[in-house]
């Protein structure tokens, strides 16, 4: 099982090629909140999430040999992107599996980093022929988003650095997906903050994970509708195991609950973020209760979205 | 006339109710100006724009006897809400005079800190006669949005901070409206980096100021349409005469271009800017030869706007 010290480990690796993001607070957020609030802003990170810890990290931790077949992934988000920068920066080839439906932006941005990009169908199914192929035909090694134990390393240097750069806290929370942040946020708050709960954020419209820990057994996520696009995935065992292991809660919220708690990031703190990263905030906006004069770490994973839809109304 | 010896002493006055907001810079903006751009970012100052340093600085150098009498300014924008603030936190009346027609998102701000708004018609006879009034019966002291040494002084010490915290620049840029921040930006530059031009910016569609400095002449803004809602005022007798003397040259940008440059900052550097704030950036993109291989100092001047109504379009 990962460590601690594994995570410490991806930190000495990547942390020259990282950004040390900032956390930033809000006094008009802590009030509306009754509690004390410090984001990491991931947002921040180069390609605009998290995921390009994890991804340089399996890039920069692979042999030579590895390394000179390339690497490869399926992802329409923000995995692609990290992906594509780590392999650029190692000047390895990068192979991409996407939906066609995929937005052009996204595409653009993985191009942009000299990525080769193959289209497969919208399906499940037609995903996994996709990279089989991709698989056999270069040679490529397949970096999973989340299920992968480089990646999860990589993604827990978020928390490393947050608990750096605010007091001590009561609790962290971060969004889950397929759990690659949240086992990483969870080994590292554990060890250098055992006081500290670790809570998941979920939209309700995916509580896959939610509904896993609270069952014990890995709830797979069909068909989730929501806003926060980067928490459509489900868990994996190693993701799940480690979850159990290290994580007090998951809690969901709703998709009228995301959108404000986007909003008012948007327009308190003057940052750009994803729905996926208004997550953790909705989650302390529904359950007052449980962060009541609470000192909180959020995690914001990240702030790539299409401008022209937000899902702001008028007021 | 006002010398840099005002600046430093506001700059000493105020700076512990201030925020310093960090100067950032962005890759990717570089590589598409080809310019290395540097932006202080008062989106992030304490009522979302550089206005409250101004307007503070007025409000802490009144006597108590005039403090007493309370302050009072007429504004729909960001000079209301940080005039506003800055009364609040020396526990003073503000008087606002605004328009009907002001966003109700502007008027909840100004109303937040705890001011009395007095609402008249959208014209600029009925805003003279109501802020008479409210002067008459309440005796409290007028602060010009920038036809003020005190607010001049205070909006300067935005560029004091940024040099500090970039290289040295070749040029500075700042959007030019009534032109206090231009005036206090081009008094400190001139006297901190002698050698630096600097530029206003200003949308075409209300270049009254750019017109002025080329004719020699003060030529009002009359009815200006621009998504740039805080640079729609006049020069005054004051700012245009440090302007004359400190300022290289006023260039002008599209409004297609503003709202370009608009969406480059939130995309790449993942921050919320207002229209207004965007103007220098535009310039650049609009005039590249004019800034080719420069060291660039832009002030971001803030970032309150509504998010139901963005001129971005789908990709």
């Amino acid at each position: 099982m990962l460590q601690f010290s594994d995570i410490s480990k991806a930190h000495e690796i990547i942390i020259g090629h990282v950004h040390r993001t900032p956390v930033l607070s809000s006094r008009s957020l802590n009030a509306i909140c009754g509690a004390q609030l410090y984001f990491k802003c991931e947002n921040f990170q180069k390609v605009g999430a998290f995921k390009f810890r994890g991804a340089l990290h399996a890039v920069l931790t692979l042999t030579d040999a590895q390394a000179g077949r390339g690497v490869a992934t399926h992802s329409s988000g923000n995995h692609a992107a990290a992906l594509a920068l780590a392999a650029a920066m190692r000047k390895i080839p990068a192979y991409i599996v996407m939906p066609q439906s995929a937005p052009a932006v996204k595409q653009k941005a993985v191009k942009g980093y000299g990525a080769r990009i193959t289209f497969c169908r919208p399906t499940l199914a037609a995903r996994e022929e996709a990279i089989a192929q991709v698989l056999q035909q270069t040679g490529a090694v397949f970096i999973h988003p989340y299920d992968d134990e480089k990646v999860i390393c990589g993604q827990g240097t978020a928390a490393v650095e947050m608990l750096e750069q605010m007091p001590p806290p009561d609790v962290v929370i971060a969004p889950v997906g397929g759990g690659g942040l949240l086992s990483g946020t969870a080994i590292a708050v554990s060890h250098l903050c055992p006081t500290a709960r670790v809570i998941g954020a979920e939209p309700k419209n995916a509580d896959d994970a939610c509904r896993s820990l609270h069952s014990g057994n890995l709830v797979p996520s069909i068909d989730p509708q929501t806003m926060a696009d980067g928490l459509l995935t489900s868990l994996s065992l190693r993701t799940f195991e480690i979850i159990r292991r290290h994580v007090s809660d998951i809690l969901a919220a709703t998709e009228g609950g995301i959108a404000m708690a986007m909003e008012l990031i948007w327009e308190r703190m003057k940052i750009v973020v994803e729905p996926s990263a208004a997550v953790p905030l909705a989650v302390v906006m529904e359950h007052p209760d449980t962060f009541k004069n609470q000192t909180v770490g959020l995690i914001l994973s990240g702030g790539n979205l299409d401008l022209a839809r937000l899902p702001f109304r008028p007021k």
